[in-house]
Parts: structure tokens; sequence; C-alpha cells
């Protein structure tokens, strides 16, 4: 093993050597003032003897950079060196800024508004010209992007159900965009498509679906995979639909909650089903759809002559993260012979944790499932998975057989040439970086780290109970990460509910994110849901976040909102 | 400007000191042997001075990384060292990929079969476990899935439509994944997504349409690209499609040509319209649409009772790289008033240069284009842009208003947010790598870089009509790059023309692609096309290839195929 990472340091030495080079170059060149002052922050505390010295011959090599272009870079015969130091200087910049992001302290974005970014700021311009910038500009251009953008990665980012920056995915990141492949066949992406087959596997098997009888795909992203999940329910009750189109089948019905995700409406527009045909079922005061519910739509759809066919439970609502009773619904499902879609997208992280996956109870009985790993699971974005437990129905709904693609008479298993199963021609690597978490991880690496937000969450949870300026917009153990609450400020706690309360708090939320957004010193989400006015939705899946980050964003809400 | 440079290296200053100290401690550490004679093959020619010494402190410190495991990165207290270092060791992975990917004297691939892949191959192993592997482990994985993969940059791969290996592109690409963010609001992406505004209306500007009137959008490659154009074309007409379906709106037909890409058909397939109404109009010999032929088509289908109200003409055709006449086509889509979509996803790029831009004259006709990036322009995988003439028709045919992401009490300007012109709800940053080319390029340096791919398409023409083993699949200048052409057999210039040579010539290039892929010299497509048996298509995008590996793919092919 030790022979083995030696083989793989050696490969850096001449990459090393090359650095070292330049480091000294530049320790002679530089001001003493300017470079102690640097690294009195860093942790090597100022203690470098800088001694001056007149310009070396290699000065010009270091600051050949900033004279040369694109065009000096790899292919250019020679290019090599100056290819190396480029990206050195660029990662350089991803250092820093990743240092950054892990430091509380900092800000977790500066904001500007569209159009000063339009206008530019401080010698960043978005602008295009005909002609060339120089290498050095490209790389102000990296900070600047950087320095104006949202640090997702900052423990105190909480928007979007996605956020944290794993350095194990990110480096499968880094390498899928130097491998520069594409999913459609076996010839170009070998490793990539096996990768997939093993992770999808894995996938099914703890959804707990019989091993070899499962099929799947990852697609760009959610809402894309519950499409998926419409498109081969539909193709499986009718195949004559992808010759003949919508005009040769039924009016089809599809159902959802009302809290389930607006994919499957987007869906049934897309496909030329039609919004009108999806039905939405009515959910609990927590979320959760309610089953009766649902058996009662569904006998009226077949009462009106039209054909109730798919349903979309979820498995973690965005806003609330609530649990459809899937065992109810996969009995409703079974009774009208409807598929049953599981929109696991935003929950299906819990499958990995042995205390949280009973929440899941029942999704081995569904048709299809999204399973969205750039989410719980704190995978980069993106990295979505469709998995479907009939295999072949993938490939027969989309395959169209290109020649130029999908020869027949290649030399190695075509099954593997997985590009016909899919909507998409190309289809960007998005298995790679989750392969390597995992294999970093382990399963338990992924369940350790759930289980630490459903704490973290609980945590929240509770001190929302015992302080007197915030409300729950339902008071329940968290099931997901989510918790939702309004904060009341002191001029409200006066007014007795009814509408010019609910006027006034609709307000709040609001008003404190711009503040919050203006300062820059924590992202949360807020939305009105149903007939609740807006509300905070707190969710984690940070793994930077700590119990005193939740305890920051607390007090920051009251700091910028008392005045309300 | 070199003050800016300056505070960028300050950055990186510490991260160097670091490596510094490292690759002196492995000097001393490793026996002089080793070390000399990896640097033999570096740029160093081996004047390494090493002596031995006792091993130091910090040998712990490096051997460390082989001794722990993901936990103790980032965001770990204390784990910014070993993140630096991890990631230091993984881009020099990458960087020795790159360079080898360069060097035309490496293979293109080291083929294994799927199932040895998954069985493992000496040390390198797919499969996951329970338990986390030690980083040092997973450093040798990303060397090993590099080392099975195929170097899609090298020289000699001529595989695929996208090809190469921008650095600029590949240091965006990092970039973006560090950034980790999503394109859905400009709240997490407001740097993103303003550089999406601009890079857009340079391309709508490019196309010739007026600069404030049009919009667009990447998406996850043209196949998607193509889809938004039936999707918005349908909406255009018949606004009704989104809440009622197909079955409120007659039947529709759509025309492509024969040689246009399947993803207009999928497409149908998809949205419900179903490919029995797509119309597959003739070409000539050169792989054109024939205009009359569109007309009459279009004419029959009205006499049908159905409605003609969209073609997609192809501005580059995947396999013989034609490009259709887009005048006549808007002449016949004015008078029939159909949506004309230009599928310019390959040939696109053209527009950037001033030699070859009046080929796609017409395009400014158009309601709609695709244009993908990633391929003539050599943007990484993926980048592909949909674009369409009027404004507000995306986002009024996408649009669901879900009220957690696009709250209309924002304090910026909500025409940013972007998302919910979007099929899909989250959406990778495709755009950043192709702006930080374009400000690297600049537009002249696109039509360098696209004028010498034409050029190489010439000599590779010039050069298969000066060979006696080799025929053209039709004898005309190429329009782009590609070149389409059989390589003969001494064996079957002896038989005449006809069924028997025809049925031996078919199983030629399968087999020499074969044995090229055992052989890992180079890689260039093969398909039959209508009714000419299996030929090579060659294409140029990969801005490392030169004359002199032309050459060595025909002298290869022979080598591979003359006892065939």
């Amino acid at each position: 093993m030790w022979g083995m990472f030696n083989s793989v340091v050696y490969v850096s030495i001449s990459s090393y050597l090359s650095l070292v080079t330049t480091v000294l170059i530049f320790l002679k060149l530089s001001t003493s003032l300017h470079i102690v002052s640097h690294l009195e922050h860093g942790r090597n505390d100022g203690k470098v003897a800088c001694k001056e010295a007149s310009p070396p011959e290699s000065y010009i090599s270091l600051n050949r950079i900033s004279l040369l272009q694109l065009p000096d870079l790899l292919p250019t015969q020679n290019g090599e060196e100056l290819t190396e130091r480029f990206l050195h200087e660029v990662v350089s910049i991803l250092l820093s800024y990743i240092k950054k992001t892990y430091d509380g302290k900092t800000k977790v974005l500066d904001f500007h508004h569209p159009h000063q970014l339009l206008e530019g700021l401080e010698g960043f311009s978005v602008e295009l010209s005909d002609q060339p910038e120089p290498l050095e500009q490209i790389l102000v251009d990296c900070r600047d992007t950087l320095k104006y953008g949202v640090k997702t990665g900052h423990p105190r980012y909480f928007n979007q159900l996605s956020s944290g920056l794993d350095i194990v995915g990110l480096a499968g990141e880094w390498l899928t965009a130097t491998a520069n492949t594409n999913m459609f066949t076996y010839e170009i992406a070998p490793v990539f498509i096996v990768m997939e087959e093993i992770i999808l596997r894995k996938m099914q098997e703890i959804i707990g679906w019989g091993e070899s009888e499962a099929d799947g795909i990852f697609s760009p992203g959610g809402s894309i995979s519950n499409l998926y999940s419409v498109l081969v329910a539909r193709y499986k009750r009718y195949p004559e639909i992808k010759t003949k189109g919508m005009a040769a089948i039924p009016d089809i019905i599809l159902f959802v909650s009302e809290h389930s995700h607006y994919s499957v409406k987007k869906a049934a527009a897309v496909l030329g089903i039609g919004m009108d045909n999806v039905i939405v079922v009515k959910c609990d005061e927590r979320g959760k759809m309610i089953p009766s519910e649902l058996e009662e739509n569904i006998i009226q759809v077949k009462k009106q002559g039209k054909v109730p066919f798919y349903v979309s439970a979820t498995a973690g609502t965005t806003v609330y993260g609530a649990f459809d009773p899937l065992v109810h619904i996969a009995d409703i499902c079974e009774k009208y012979n409807l598929w049953m879609h599981v929109d696991a997208a935003w929950g299906g992280g819990l499958l990995l944790s042995r205390r949280h996956s009973h929440k899941l109870s029942g999704i081995e009985r569904a048709n299809s499932v999204t399973w969205n790993p750039h989410k719980l699971m704190g995978v980069p974005l993106q990295c979505s998975a469709f998995l479907v437990r009939e295999k072949g129905l993938l490939q027969a709904c989309n395959q169209l057989c290109a020649g130029y693609l999908f020869q027949p008479d290649k030399q190695y298993d075509t099954a593997y040439d997985t590009g016909d199963k899919a909507i998409q021609c190309g289809r960007h690597v998005d298995v790679f970086k989750l392969w390597l978490m995992w294999r970093a991880k382990g399963t338990r690496g992924f369940e350790t780290l759930i289980n630490r937000f459903l704490e973290l969450a609980e945590y929240l949870y509770k001190e929302l109970k015992t302080r007197k300026n915030y409300e729950l917009v339902f008071d329940a153990e968290p099931e997901l990460t989510n918790v939702c609450f309004w904060y009341i400020p002191p001029s409200l706690q006066k007014i007795p509910k009814g509408p010019e309360r609910e006027k006034r708090l609709h307000q709040v939320a609001p008003k404190i994110k711009a503040r919050m957004i203006e300062e820059g010193t924590t992202m949360v989400s807020y939305q009105p849901h149903g007939n609740h006015v807006n509300f905070f939705r707190m969710v984690f899946s940070n793994p930077a976040t700590k119990k005193s980050d939740v305890d920051f964003l607390l007090e920051e809400i009251e700091r910028l909102g008392k005045d309300l």
C-alpha cells in the first residue's frame, strides 16, 4: 500500500520542484514587508528571512504568466511548464476560497445587485471582447468570480437543500472535469459506466429491491428524474405513446400531494399530459398525504371516465420535510393498479441511517424512485438518480438506436452502452464524485453524517420551543432536517392573532432575509405555504454546521428583526 | 495589473511553502536512486543532489495521509493542512494525466472489457463497502480511474464531436465545482446568472438577432436544447397545452431531415407528440435537406388535415457535417407559418469564423437555435445553449412559481431568478467555463481555432483523394470538419462493386475499430448511413491535433486493416 502511495507521490515531485523554484524566486523578488505581512497570517508565523537581491534571470519566468496568453498553454509545444504553473495558481485561488468557506468568521456572501455586477466592480468586468485577456487577468477573474459569489459550503449557509463542500467529492469533480468525457457509450467512458452500474445496484439494494431486476440512470437533477418516472410509467401502460403520441391513449391522471415538489406538475406540462390532469391530494397538518383522500380522488377520477395511473408519494417534502405514508399509498396503488413513484430526492439519504430508515418503510414497493445524493448525502451538484424496478423499461421507452453511437457490431458487450436509456444524448459524468465519496466514507460514514444532521434539527426544534420570540409552524419533532418557524418581533407580540397580525408577520421574514443578505452573515430560506404566511424554513445538509451556528442563526434573526 | 497579480500570488505563498517543506523532506527520505531515476524523465535532468539523512519528525507528517481518513479533512478542526495536501496530491495526479494526454506518444486508452473492470484489476476495485478506505487508497483510486479511462484530449482521439481538453476551460470547471452552486436563483449564483445573460446576449448578437428581443438558457446537452425548441414552439401556438395537454390541440407535425440528429424524434416521443408525427424529409447526396421535398411534405400533411407546425433544420449534421439550406427553409417556414428551429449544436461554432459563417446564412431568421459550445468551440462537457428569438416565451411555457424558490418579495430584481424558465429545478452551472474561455481567447481566438479545424479537414480530404486505398463517401470539399470515407483493403480492391463487395466492406470498419481500441493507438468513429455500408467518420475538434496525427490515422488504419 505504501508502495502504491509512493508512486503517486513520485508523480508529483517534478511539479513540486518547479513550485520550490517559483517560491524561492518570489521570496527573492518581493519586498520583505509584503511577504512577512502575509505570512504573519499563515501558519509559519512570519519567521522567514528575506534578503534583497537583484532580479535573477528567472524573474522573467515568473513574470511571464502576465505577458502570455492562452495560446502559450498546452497543447502548444513546451506549454507544459506554463500549464502547470497556471493550474497551480488556479488551485491556490480555490484553496484560499475553500479555507475562507470553512472559516465561520468570513461572510457567506458579499451581495451586489444585478446591475452592479453588469456595470462592473473594482476591476471586475463580465464583458466579453474580440481580443484575448492575458492569463494574469484570467486569474483575477477567477478570484473575483468567487469573491462576489455565495459560499455554499459556509457553516452558516442554510439556504437550500444542497449545501456544504465535501473535499473528496470536490476532488471527484475536478477529476471528472479533467477526464472530460460523456456517458453515452462504454467505449469512451468505460470506468464511469461500470461505476454507475455499481452505484445504482447499491442504491437499489438499499431501497430493498432484488439485485438484478432493477435499472436506473443518473439524470440532470431531481425534476428530470421525476419526469423520467412519469415517462416510463406512461410507456409501460401504453407503449404506443412513443410512436403515436397522446392522441392514441385515454385521458390519464396523475396524483401528487399538496406538499409535493412542483416538478411532477412541470413534467405533466412537458410530456403533453397537461397540468389539469394532475390531482393534488390533501395533506394533514404535518404535510403528509392523506391516504383516504387519495383513494377518494382515484374513485372520483374513475367516475369521470378518466384513467388514474400514477401516484408520486414524497419521502421528505421540500418545505416541511414530511414523509408520506408509503405503505398505505402502496396498498392503494396495488388495489387500483397505479404506478407508484417515490420522490425521495431529499429524504432518500435517510435510507443509509439504521436509526431513521424506517421513515421510508414501503419504498421497496415503489415502481420507481428519485434519490438525489447531492442533497442529504452532501455530494457536489449535481447528482440525481432515477431508479426503476423493472429492467429494460428505460431502454425500451427511450431508445432510438442511433447508428453513429450505438453500433451493434462493436467488440464489447453493448449492453454497457447506456446512452439510449436517456432522454439526453450526451450525458455529464455525475457518478464519479459519489463513487469516490462512498469509497472514502463507506456506507457508515454517510450514516454518521446524516444522523448528525438530524440531531442538529432536533436541537433547533428544542431551542425554538424554549425561546419566546419564535413560533413553530407545526409542533412535532423533525422527521427530516427541516424545521419551519416564525420569528415574532416584539411589536407583533402585542397584537392578537388575526388578519392584521398575519399581514404584518408575512412581511417579517422577507425583511430579515433582505438584511441578512445585505450583511452577508448567514442565509436561510423563507416562503409562504398553504394558508401560512411567510415563515423561515431551516434545513441541515452542511457537514460544517455546528450547534453554535444554530445559536448564531437565531440570535442573528433577532438582531436583524427586532425593530420590525 | 501587476499589482493585482501579486495579490493572487500572495494568496498562494503559504500553500507553496508547505509544499517546499514537503518536497525537501521527501528528498531527504527517499533513496537517491528512486528520485534520480524519476527526475531523469522530468525537465530537471537528474541534476539533483540528494544526501541521506535520518528520518526527521516531519516524516510522520507526510506519511499521515496514508493513515488518516476523510473525517480528518475539513470541516474537521485543524483539517486545513491535510485538506490542502490531499487536494495538491489530487492535482498532481491530474497534472500528470494532462501531460500524458498531450503527449502524442502515449496510448489513447488501455482497453478492458466491462467484466474485467467489474472483477477488479491490479488493485483497482470498483466495489463499495460499509467501511471507509484510507485517503491513500482514494488517491490510488483517482489514478486508476484515469488509467483505465479514455484520454479524450489526446491528439489522436477523434471519436466524437467533443474532444480536446482546453486548459482554461478546465480551470473554469474546477472553479465551478468549488463554487458548488445552482442556477435557479440570483440569490445563490449572482455572478453566474449575470454571466449567463452576457453570454446568451453575445450568442444572440452573433446569430444576428437584435439585442434585447431574444432569450435563452443553458441546458444539459443538445438533445434537451432541441427538446426545448419543440416545447416552446408548441406552447407558442397552443398555450393551452400546458394545462390541458395534447388532448386539447390538433395533430401537429414536425419536419426534420434524413440526416438530422435523432433528438428531435426523441423529443416528439417524450413530449407526447409521437414519433410518427415527425416527417423525415429527403436529403441530397451531400446530406442537405431538399427544400422542394420539405414543401411537398407540408402540402401532403395539410391535405391529411394535420397541422404542420415546426421544422428543424440542421447546421452541421452529425455524420456528414452538412448544412441545410437555411434561407430556402426560412422562406418555406414563413410561407406556411411554421416555427423554424436550427439545430446548430455542431456547426454553430462556425458563426465565429468570418471565413466560414456564410454557411449558416439564414440562421438569423430562425425562431430558435441550439448551439453547443462543448463541440466545435472546445468547451469542456457539458455546455449547450438553447436560444429563442422571442423574449418571455421560455418563462411563460415553463414557469410554475414555486413559493420556496421564487419569492416575489425579494429585495433584488427577480427577473434574474431564471430557474423558472427551465424544465429542471436545480441546474448545473455550465456557463462559467465558457465565459472564462471567451475572456482568455477573445472571439478572435475561437475563430483561429475553428479555422484551423477546417484546414485539417481539408488536408484529410486531399490526402484521401490521393491515396489509392481510400474512397470518399461523397466527393466534395468539407463544409465542416467531418470527412467520411472507406478504407478498401487490398483483398477487396479486386472484387467488382456489387453486393458481395458491399457485404465485406461493411465488416471492415468495425474490425479495424476493434483492433484500434485493443491497441489503444487512436480512436475514430464509424457507422452505416442510409444505403451506405459502414464507413469511417473523421471529425476535428481537438486543438492538440496536427497534420502528422492525420497522417498517423491513415497509416494506422492501413496497418490494422490491410489483411482484412
